[in-house]
């Protein structure tokens, strides 16, 4: 209706060993959509080690892991709260407790929250997916929905 | 004042079966106001249909509506919190209890409230009235009003 | 666990004209739950007249409906903010848009939202619905909520 | 240094198949600290099938799993959102996302947070100790952090 | 509807002169009603020298009147955002821009507003009553409004 | 210390009978500061009939002026809200409660609040000055402050 | 004008080497203020070894402190945003950056800040002053003020 | 991921007696990061006097810094709650208990904060370093930190 149109910021959390965040940018990419997209750092060791490669060394591993985790959380934290929706995808393996988190810190600052995972998660995400506003399996779906919800599209209904 | 004029954004919520978001659209494009329109997808299959059409069919008519409603609540809840202004319209016909709950939104978190109604729902938008600071009948008022808000132009007083 | 049991504020919005809130109320105090029930003024000629009868006579219907309007809205805007819970009820009449009206308040000030309506009403108060923690037919079925979420209480698993 | 001792309100989160909540709870009567400790409903199948035992039968386990997570929440993000000190403890079992998840709620709602973990799940939980002010392995640890806290007391130093 | 019932917070600012303070006391007492009334200091000498009794003289009366006015912010400011409601009387005579003052932080704050004044001062007074809730003339109205939003009773109509 | 320089937006509100405003904007032109002046509607006969004009009319005066006072309102409380600075004159005549009431608005909203009044109004205005982080007496005052703290520019310091 | 007096919760931050507290306290008890004082840990070891003690050595000093800081936030967060007052003092000695970091808080959160130092720290604490709505020299500054704010007494004025 | 790049405002508090500021901006441009860095007027007599030399002399010291640090707040506290991250520098003198008090209202408004200073400061600043996302002994591991919150980039990790 306008010409002018603000980006919407788009915040993807979660399992970072397949490349599903990819995938949604090259469905964001094709569609033209007005999305910024944020994400974690995705490179594992570089998550891992940040805070004691930049801050120093720690010889306990629990420290180690306590440097590194803040000085994510100053990228992550931020970013969540700049976002407009923050999607979460929990993946096959690993407990992705952060993903939980930050699925929880979304739900408490009120963002809309869409989650991507499969059905044999369902049980375990119940509490999640009762926060979500959408719950997908696939990025074409995640896709789907900002093209819906910022653009007004949906196929077989506004376009052939 | 200042030669920069951000855009202020005015979201149009409720009634989607007559032009008169098109008519403020018409206005506010004649006078030259920077105001940016938003408003919920209004092509009426598209609303009612997102959730299943994007995240798989359901049997249950409540569930095939309940996750259309959560995916139209990504755009419409976005859209209202970062809205300057929320303009309401009740129409002449059906429950419309979706208008009256964005018009509850509004009042809480604080937005200005400009309500569009006929003199036949007065009584029973009383409350709903109440909580806005401007009850029109027109789409030419709204404008008029995001004229004199916005540019400070009142014709017959600023201009001949 | 702990001996002392703070009183869990619910406040009842909607429908005035069926003895809904008594039927709650029956049921808390039934089970001696820690639960202060709140409510509109539910005299319907109060409401109506409450701002000319205190504040002076209007001419003119809108002003006298706004004058109570704003009166009623002390009340009730004060009781939905303090409430920890909020029910609204959709009875089977009238456009009841200060139900929604208030459904959006709670909403947007993050109050737990528990709808009550029929079947009938499902299409239409699809976006309320979506925005409840859960949607109810019966009284009966509030009072169970409350005995479950106040005191885990669940007939047949906690209780034979 | 005054005889009114207000409660502080204590939400026990996360794991449900060990004694440790009770643990807290004796520890807590025998200091006698003035703290009401709140926590979800620990009866599992309860838990599990509260939204469909209430408000009807679903024959999609999702949905099944959607009410009861839906009610469950109108108990644990209001208690969580009264509570001074939000404690969560993740067990060795299960993925427990939804504790991860009330840790990510407590934290955005700047709560004190509290987590008890063994030190096997501490890399996979750095990012929630990350956001914690104690990282704790036992019951009794907790209760000595609430006796200090609370009631300024720490053995070796203010007590013999 | 319950046995229990907390008191209304209710702050009475403005105009020190009149008795009218007093007036709803008598009247909130002689009904019953569960309200707690606050209000700034209102022994006028006090209240201007409160900052240089307690933290000694000022040669300048600008430097007298601002730890004056800071001392008494601390009892003001403190009880107006503790307050359910919050009244403020303009009298006839004086500048009154404190309680004027007071009105715009009740409106910020989200604080129901009732103002009382005569005609006399009701087009410069027109911003406070467009924020208001209720616009009274007496004390009497003040109380007839305490009545009805915090009993539901209304003269004429819950009562003969 | 960057080359990007955002605008500071700086709401200029109350008397309207004097260039006061003409004289800050000239002055922050002849600076260059990156400052965004916003106002109310301050012509006077437009500001005061504003609702009737565009809303149609209203025989009792206290409604002429209610519908006004609240279509003003939209634009005044926008404006303030998203200011970064809030600058208040008190002249030398008239009740001026609206400038006080948004001096209120100001101080509960946290914007950094600038006043202006000659010394004869400092002891009606000491509650409004107590809440104030400047208190002037000249537009060129103001100007000088918004240098330093936006340009860091103070003359006789930073500059011969 | 009511018999019921709620608490105002008082929090004393700051310098633990002298009696100021105990002093505020007696002052407190004297004139039977309905006041509860809170404050942090005054127990010097306690205050540093909490961390270790509780929940295991460090051989760090650097996390040592870490752990005891962390434990004492729960304690201290907590009660200055209950705290309706928040006083601070400043000794003669050490950096005590923990009490300007509480001014800091107290001020954020728009808590009234009393401040206590003596004259040779008045430059170096104008921003905690400016902050502050009271710069005392004494406890019994501080009681006249409590005094004053909450009783409405002030020696001299309201009493002989 | 997204070519547009919305720039991180950084604030930098604290120390100003050495160029460590001006270190930081060095490296933010060496690496093109897209950062803006704001800071107090660092001109310390431009800073000491500001209030005055705008506002009028006042024969009293403890006003003359008042007015001062009033004026000086229009500038910090704006661009500290503007800001992305605060960081706070710890110089080797002075009390500096303006920082300290920067990074309590950092804390409490939920800024991500990094603090600079040297082991000798550890334990008394250990409260404010609990507060802390990142404890830096240099202005290059700041450099450093932005550059992996804020690109990604970490040496020897996502670059050779």
């Amino acid at each position: 209706m306008a010409s002018q149109s603000p980006h919407w910021r788009v915040y993807l959390s979660g399992e970072i060993h397949t490349d599903w965040r990819e995938q949604i940018a090259a469905g964001v990419e094709a569609t033209g959509l007005p999305v910024r997209l944020d994400a974690p750092v995705t490179h594992h060791e570089a998550s891992d080690d940040c805070g004691v490669a930049i801050l120093g060394e720690e010889p306990n591993k629990f420290w180690h892991d306590h440097k590194g985790a803040k000085v994510n959380a100053i990228r992550t934290r931020t970013l969540i709260e700049k976002a407009d929706i923050v999607v979460v995808r929990f993946g096959e393996k690993y407990k992705q407790w952060n993903a939980a988190f930050d699925a929880g810190l979304a739900a408490a600052l009120g963002k809309p929250l869409i989650v991507i995972h499969q059905d044999e998660h369902a049980h375990a995400l119940k509490e999640v997916d009762g926060a979500a506003l959408a719950v997908c399996k696939t990025s074409k779906e995640v896709v789907d929905i900002l093209r819906y919800v910022i653009a007004a599209e949906l196929d077989g209904y506004t376009r052939a």
